[in-house]
């Protein structure tokens, strides 16, 4: 990331009307923030507005522990949904598991190349295959084996950890275990899931075999924001490869993979780098 | 195409065993043939074979006509589903419409410039509003409207039609009506669709509706033979195009456009050059 | 495109500074002009700011012929490189040609399907094949053969028709005769060529020859605007195909049509809808 | 891979002419051969036939070390370059690193997944930077620091140590130092390099700072065989990612990174299932 500067990023979203950039510009300007980089789209249809706006804190009047109270009149004035951050902490990340490494692997070896503005606190999984891995990068690793009489109180020991350890986001990097509402409810759009699927198409299990039984010439994979009705949350990023009849359910598989690890790497960043903004069903992602 | 020489294509499948391109290729070796292009796929898990043979019929000792029938025995040694084609005869192509153009002018604008080893001898449609276009490339054009209370009569109007011109292939490009299994039936692996999105996902109506209401970053589209189950049929050909918050549903549809033409253009050509052998649902295409 | 309402688009560029979306902002709000689309970039290696905005001007309180007039002040004080474009009057295209159709061809369809906010006006080719496709589409053709003798006449006749036309750009689309610098210098950035290959991979002629005789894995198309350096000048677009060893030369040719065809198709939308800003030898495209 | 089996695999190439196919099928089926695979092509043009055929050895009369032997009299009556290899034995591979890990860390990955049927037998460096990566994964590492003087005398080392360690190819994973002519001649179509940049663009140094100034809208990684002329060997993949104006520098570094993995990932694999024949400044790929 090399953002040596202090900077803040903006994201809000509120009903369309008049003045909008103008008010928030102005709001920044008075104070003395220098704008990097604003983002603004109009959906002219639903008469909604959004923003993203990230500027330099050099120089800037308000203190980073005022910003909050300082932009609150306006936003309520909006009657937004809206967020700013500094880059002053790292955010803690938690990366769910079960058997397969290749969405950990990559997580890990990015984070590490110091790709994202971020830390990996914590590897949870329900089985311990992986914690040699997670060794190998020096994480914590702690293994919650889930039946369906131990559920609820294995997640309820997950979710101690998890604020024990003040994580900001989850990842779930093909984590096969179905998250309950409650757990869901407790982190909204701050779960991240891949679906090794082109989704909608082949929700639910084994999607490479559906993909494979149907005959389809391509195959995807599909990052989203966790809600409580499964592989339905918002879409952040997909992709796709192209497949042939020569390729076996092992081929798929394996193509899979390669998709399964950029697509997740790629939500997460744009996660990471407040670039997303979850509207009803959907996302506005500032790319 | 500028063939300018006589070639035929052998496509044939058939339960796998031993020899069997050892067997086909001596069958050709003998009577003088050269083969120009050979492909072969063999499903290790079903032990089904596939293959497509093209080979020059100069110096070959057996003449068209007797082609079919010099071959037969191996064919039924095997336990084949095959067919052979000589280039010597253009295909009959019927295309079916409805409003949208972009499909049709695709097709007629490729057949203009000599892509395609075939003839566009009809345009059918359950409208009127393409005729001019028709008349641009001076192409027969015949309008059937279509009511539930007349469907039979008008298809069978179509089929004798269609009979009649000695069509070989029918092309539905965006042919906004459901053709009855009766239909289907008569044209079987003959009839290609092109359906508005990457299927499984968004089968029936409105498929770019449903795409915007679900917010995909990806929209696709599939070029399929038809079944007598709508939007099942198996698929020859996909291709994507990736789409973001900005684009509005017109967007899509202005998007999809694109890729609809493209898509179906490829899967004619591949049908047109003898590439695709459909096995159960799905399709082996030897590109 | 169906924009009913009249709607302004500012594009400006200039050094960067702070407060350069406030100020530009406000004068919009202070006006009564609600903005439906802002996009900002600020090139923090070059300290560069860019900007595309676009405003209804129902309830503007500037009219449209005092526009220009009215932002000057603003724009000189920011020493800034901008343009105004209103949504009152299409633009008027010129199409040079010489023998292939198919990138003509598309540029009409879309043309005629209302897919661009502009109305081609005028075909220019040194050849006079595509006369009958001209005709089709009811548009002016004018030849002008071009030899090393009579270019700068011929030329000279070229630049008065396009003046007496009152054409606002100019598109090569498969254009095979290289304009003198003389004429580039008359249309700075409104003169968009397409490339048939990934520049700056196979400038030049013959660009497919050149891609087959390197044995490529992928071929390119590029549209640019026209400078006095062949083939140097600024990218709007590129795209690209994948090849195998099994495509022939014309198939490379066949190939790439698709993609010329679609890229210059996408560059031209973003230059009618003033998306494009030159920055030295590159473009900001505000897509 | 989880090829239970022993089979074979034949890569040959050579003029073309009548009975090439039936000939080798023959071959094949004399000797109880089940063909898995056959892919065969003839460049027309050229007149050359190339084809790759995988066969069953279980209950294939000749012996595994007989194969070559018994083949030799068809391959010289062709006048063909061809090889015969059995997959009793995995290949030995080397890999050149020099500070960047990506590239490693992916073969690695990958080869410890069991996608690849081979061993990454040794590391070389001209740098330490990488030996606590390769000690990661139990792989001997090797330093061989290069400066204009010592060159000669370090390739003769590492020759030595690639001899004694019978190494089968060598995969330069951005190794930057360019080989000696001598060097290169001792594994001919052996040696695997990947470039970061869409070749034949931006050869040589740099090749993102060169991207980056010419303003390109996609960037490109290509995977080819080293020869003596450098970035000039026959291309065996490619692939591409769009970039934007809003991509610095470093974001096409950070990008290119995911490009030059997937692509060398692939080349690897491609070489070492025995689908690469090189012809020439080209490759065939059976891909």
């Amino acid at each position: 990331m090399s953002e040596q500067n202090l900077t803040a990023t903006l994201l809000l979203s509120c009903p369309d009307r008049k003045g909008l950039v103008a008010r928030i510009s102005n709001f920044l300007f008075e104070r003395g923030g220098n704008i990097l980089d604003l983002d603004e789209h109009v959906d002219s249809r639903e008469r909604h507005f959004s923003l993203r706006v990230a500027w330099d804190m050099a120089g800037f009047t308000v203190g980073p522990d005022d910003l909050h109270k300082t932009f609150l009149p306006l936003a309520e004035e909006f009657g937004a949904e809206w967020s700013i951050r500094l880059n002053r902490t790292k955010r803690r990340l938690a990366i769910f598991v079960s058997k397969h490494d290749h969405c950990l692997q990559e997580i890990l070896w990015r984070s590490e190349l110091g790709e994202y503005d971020a830390e990996v606190a914590l590897i949870i999984s329900n089985h311990p295959d992986l914690a040699p891995l997670a060794e190998r990068y020096r994480i914590p690793f702690q293994s919650f084996p889930i039946t369906s009489a131990n559920r609820d109180a294995q997640e309820k020991s997950e979710l101690e950890l998890l604020h024990q350890e003040r994580i900001d986001a989850i990842i779930l990097a093909r984590y096969m275990q179905v998250l309950s509402p409650e757990f869901v409810r407790r982190y909204p759009s701050r779960i991240l899931n891949i679906h090794h699927s082109f989704l909608p198409a082949f929700a639910g299990g084994n999607p490479y075999k559906q993909a494979y039984d149907r005959g389809v010439k391509i195959v995807g994979a599909t990052s989203h924001y966790v809600t409580e009705a499964l592989d339905e949350g918002p879409i952040i990023e997909q992709d796709i490869i192209r497949i042939s009849h020569r390729d076996s359910l092992q081929d798929l598989i394996r193509k899979g993979r390669d998709l399964e690890r950029l697509v997740l790497a790629r939500a997460v960043r744009l996660h990471l780098e407040d670039r997303v903004l979850v509207h009803g069903r959907k996302t506005i992602v500032f790319d």
